[in-house]
């Protein structure tokens, strides 16, 4: 069921300043941040060849990353996101497997206009599974 | 200088339930548990299509990964690693922009029969980064 990994979200207090870093340091070309007020993040991309890495970094209030980053000030590792050819038919074999589905098990449309779902990272040995429908 | 990503490294208590719960869940593959003494752990991967998902299990009394599994019991994203083409060029590169790098400095023979340098995660968000000469 699972795709190929789309991509690894990083959580980063200051995206300006880790895309300067990984510019400066590891040699890698981010993209522009972008604003996306209706997910409550600021992103950038690296693209390493086989898979991108995304900074999210807080925007507004209420952004989803920002329980993660009161944990981890620093920033850290925040979600895993693999790619699924049918996100309903995935949804519904994860839950009658026993594994739960974030909210209210919808899929919603995601930072990249595809339609998303979470799992609970309590499921997944502690990692969180964003499963995008490609 | 950082190259595609290896893969993504998953610190698990235990690998038999870990392998079961991707397999039956997630409808993937994972290879069979192998046992690497000489670097404290038992591994077994997921090859996802364009990346490998690594799961690691402490391995005797100085695995490399209790500490973390003493911190987060039920497992979590341990660190991610990126190929580079030389790593010693890498190292000096990274030593000059300020970042350290984890032991004494030097490329150890990793998990793959590769050389490998780690990053301090303290300098990269709370991210622990493995290189791997490829």
């Amino acid at each position: 069921m699972l795709g190929r990994l789309n991509h690894v979200a990083i959580a980063v207090p200051d995206l300006a300043a880790a895309v300067a870093l990984y510019r400066t340091t590891l040699g890698v070309e981010p993209s522009d941040p972008q604003a996306l007020p209706e997910h409550g993040v600021t992103v950038a991309f690296v693209d390493v060849g086989n898979t991108k890495i995304e900074f999210l970094e807080p925007l507004g209030e209420d952004s989803p990353i920002l329980g993660f980053l009161a944990n981890y000030p620093a920033g850290g590792m925040h979600h895993l996101c693999y790619e699924v050819e049918d996100i309903i038919a995935a949804r519904d074999h994860l839950t009658e497997q026993g594994a739960r589905i974030l909210g209210d098990g919808e899929p919603k449309i995601g930072a990249h206009g595809k339609p998303v779902l979470f799992l609970h990272p309590k499921d997944f040995n502690g990692t969180l599974i964003e499963l995008e429908q490609v």
